[in-house]
């Protein structure tokens, strides 16, 4: 696929949504930034690192082929003239399916490359059941449960 | 306490973590921008943003005072003039509790103000129980188990 420049974190995370709903490891993979220090990390999943792992992540993801719905809420973007800080809530859905999911909550960081905007980092992890949950840092009761 | 003026995102990231492990409410919030827009994310919580809500959340873990021992360890940095996007894992402790914990993975996302660096974005997660294990972002199996 030609080479896409995307004019701002807005279009790149557009395309990244689009490529994770229809299940497109090439647009997904061109959305990256082409760098050894972009980080991914899926919901309870490990931080992974670098092209490779990153690919091979969405690859195994999206191995069953598109059949998701994708919808967004809650957008907050913080910018500087070269970095922009996206947090979202993700709401996933199978068609179909009615069960009610909590949404995943995703911080994704854009950087303005000389190729425009790419994707550096993404981190998303699931929601409380419960929106009105105590946080869950480790208190300090004993015996202590950090998590 | 006078404001402190860090003058790099390491400095910043540094006073963080001391202020998480002495659980001192007033240390946390000045590494953090006085802004709106601030962003926080406890592992397993809800996306919490602006002074007010991050204060009580902190205020909140804090409650039981220090105990905690926390040690950082796979830094990897990414910065630009502006912004510094850091991630980490968080090795929490109690001393005396020989459990084996999980590491918290963080995303730290510092910004530099006219006031110095200071903390933008916190979102942590907890690792997988195996390090090896595959990606959980959905697939597209049926029946469907997003997450």
């Amino acid at each position: 696929m030609p080479t896409l420049i995307y004019a701002s974190s807005q279009d790149c995370e557009a395309a990244f949504y689009r490529a994770f709903e229809t299940a497109d490891l090439a647009a997904m993979m061109a959305v990256w930034a082409e760098e050894d220090d972009i980080v991914c990390v899926h919901p309870g999943g490990q931080r992974l690192t670098g092209l490779e792992e990153v690919r091979e992540s969405w690859r195994q993801i999206f191995a069953g082929g598109p059949g998701l719905r994708l919808r967004l809420s809650h957008v907050m973007i913080t910018s500087t003239l070269q970095t922009a800080i996206h947090t979202v809530h993700e709401h996933l859905s199978v068609p179909g399916d009615t069960r009610t999911r909590v949404p995943m909550i995703a911080t994704n960081v854009y950087l303005r490359t000389q190729r425009g905007w790419r994707l550096q980092l993404h981190h998303a992890s699931a929601a409380p059941a419960q929106p009105a949950e105590a946080p869950r840092e480790p208190r300090n009761t004993r015996p202590p449960l950090l998590h």
